[in-house]
């Protein structure tokens, strides 16, 4: 849906299951988002074949942290494939990031939200978020567990730069304080695909984030 | 070869040719390394036909850097599949180091050498060399490029704790140097998947480490 700022983490890894929840929620979302566990187990395939079903975009949430040489042909295969934007590590240094941006459209991860992100990634967030206003990605990723960070990477990010954020639902993150602290778009994964009626859980959600 | 310290980086994207050199070069190898543009294109299957056909490790050089728990979904679908050991990043920090340790032999990406790397990778060198000691993986990634990072590496790293190193040959690094300073293994890709003998290009080099 045009309007939609809700991205869906597909991340089930069968794929028939997989297309099914990904059409069945079409209509309430702004794109899909697979991940390697899912393109390992279907091949590539699956992103072409999510496209021509939904007619949405797609996320290859590849978290690509190589050298730059490695990033491009890892990136060029899955940009071959369809998919509309890859999510890159931004620690790995900008050549690397810029190794994927030459060839498509761009999500850094700028921050995470589990224990061990507070080692390393997290105390060098705001050089990392500098490093996204330099190359200009079209988003930067940032947990939804905790807004107040969300709206400090907005507060920091050039604008344009979208933000995007992971962990509402099962994580704990609210859609709608996301949204308000600045998120561009949500990423919801278990609260739409282990529902009963992942159609109806996704319609919710719209709704209440005001799609 | 059982007392072999060769690595082959067989980044080529043809199963059939991926296939042909790693038989031809396997009686020189202690192991072969493959990456996610050649998984992505021939699927999981290579891992269980390159180790049928040559009877050799598998590493998987998968750069994992996601939360525990989708590391943990990756890791096991690529252990299942026959590798023998994955690479995962320190820098997402300890837990989703642990994810992967928890299901197979796993070596800690703990410095890179392109560029990029000087900005975020190399400032937590040391800490990431801690890290590794108290995990205890089977071993940790340093580059040959830079000999005296090998030995500073070896010089902290706890005994037991392997020394990996890529960037031997095309990329400047001298094989003899980076053992000398303390690797355990070396990788090489170019300079023996590129040779038109590759068989007789990983030949010169185990012998001219005293394989």
């Amino acid at each position: 849906m045009g309007n939609s700022r809700l991205i869906l983490a597909l991340d089930v890894y069968e794929l028939k299951k997989a297309l099914e929840i990904a059409e069945s929620t079409a209509e309430y979302l702004w794109a899909v988002k697979v991940n390697w566990p899912l393109i390992i187990g279907s091949g590539l395939e699956i992103i072409t074949e999510l496209k021509e079903r939904t007619g949405l975009p797609v996320i290859a949430d590849l978290k690509l942290a190589d050298i730059p040489n490695t990033n491009r042909l890892i990136a060029s295969k899955v940009f071959e494939a369809g998919a509309d934007y890859i999510i890159a590590h931004g620690f790995v240094g900008r050549d690397s990031v810029k190794a994927v941006m030459e060839l498509g459209k761009t999500i850094i991860v700028v921050e995470m939200s589990h224990p061990g992100a507070e080692e390393f990634i997290q105390p060098v967030t705001d050089r990392l978020i500098e490093l996204a206003n330099e190359l200009g990605p079209f988003g930067v990723i940032a947990p939804a567990t905790r807004p107040e960070r969300v709206r400090y990477t907005r507060s920091k990010l050039m604008p344009g730069i979208k933000v995007i954020t992971p962990g509402v639902g099962v994580q704990g993150g609210s859609a709608r304080e996301a949204l308000n602290a600045g998120a561009d778009y949500i990423i919801v994964g278990r609260a739409i695909y282990e529902s009963e009626n992942p159609g109806k859980a996704a319609k919710r959600i719209y709704e209440e984030i005001g799609g």
